[in-house]
């Protein structure tokens, strides 16, 4: 059951990041997935529940292929953020995801309350990096963490819309990323 | 001629902005800006050519919103910013337009020429404002005028997406966009 959800999931997402959100079909979910339509609607109960829980699914995904590296907090911070662009295919598929299911909930209100919960995480994990950087010294005390999550979070996004448009190359996108934090971060010693 | 045309692009991008790309439908354009299909046609060619036409449209009036306030080149380059955030409904449109058609180009690879001449553009008006700060001594000779144009032109950009989706009110998006490009020009004197 709960693989045949996950499956139900991933072709959603498939779906989502190639076609848009308004063109996903339910039917070609179900195919993708090897289902009924019907099976969808007894595992999600209509299309905007569907679109719910597939972007709860985005976030899970992204937390499988987004990671720390080790080294100092602000090491750690680089590489967290450097992570939401890799070549793999997955994780554009996972981005533009998201980027469409954001841009959804424009309309769809019943979409904020997951996509509030999902970038409130991640302005955490990088206000808790902020933090740790404050005690190991590698990040300036006057760095506001909270405000800092906010800001590199929302940075992030929105190279990741640029990178996914084709404008700029994982490894420009990674270094703009690094320059931005880099200067808001000020002088570690 | 140039009025009909003015009126075409307009219905486009409210359609676009209301329904997304894909949701735009050449007979509803028509017929919002009350003429017929064949018309559109006849001054766009195609889709994919209105689509071009109405994302460098929306450039045009970006431009007559955003606007440097006086001061020095800080002050100019923070107003010129902040202006990206406004309440009135023709701002959102535009801004939800553009968000829509920048993510139509990850499919859509005729609409990056227009977007990555748009993207310059904004780029090099802050990189100019930047330059300015350097000679007025507002902004910190250590950044980099091209840089900063990129980070802060995306991170309005990121921050925009979730000021559309309704996570931040536009008082908030200004705070944290006054908040990341203050901390990344260093101080002032």
């Amino acid at each position: 059951m709960a693989d045949r959800r996950t499956a139900l999931l991933n072709a959603a997402i498939e779906q989502i990041a190639s076609n848009g959100t308004r063109g996903m079909r339910i039917g070609k979910v179900a195919k993708v997935a090897g289902v009924s339509p019907a099976l969808i609607y007894h595992h999600f109960g209509n299309r905007s529940r569907l679109l719910q829980q597939a972007l709860q699914y985005v976030g899970e995904r992204a937390d499988t292929y987004t990671r720390p590296v080790a080294g100092s907090a602000r090491k750690m911070l680089l590489g967290l953020l450097a992570s939401e662009f890799q070549d793999e295919r997955s994780v554009r598929t996972n981005s533009a995801a998201w980027g469409e299911l954001r841009d959804t909930a424009i309309f769809d209100a019943a979409l904020r309350p997951t996509l509030t919960a999902l970038t409130r995480k991640w302005v955490h994990s990088i206000a808790e990096l902020v933090r740790r950087g404050h005690q190991d010294g590698s990040i300036s005390p006057l760095v506001n963490p909270e405000a800092a999550g906010v800001c590199f979070s929302a940075l992030a996004e929105g190279l990741s819309s640029r990178w996914l448009a084709g404008l700029l190359s994982t490894r420009a996108a990674r270094a703009h990323l690094a320059t931005g934090v880099n200067a808001m971060l000020g002088k570690s010693h």
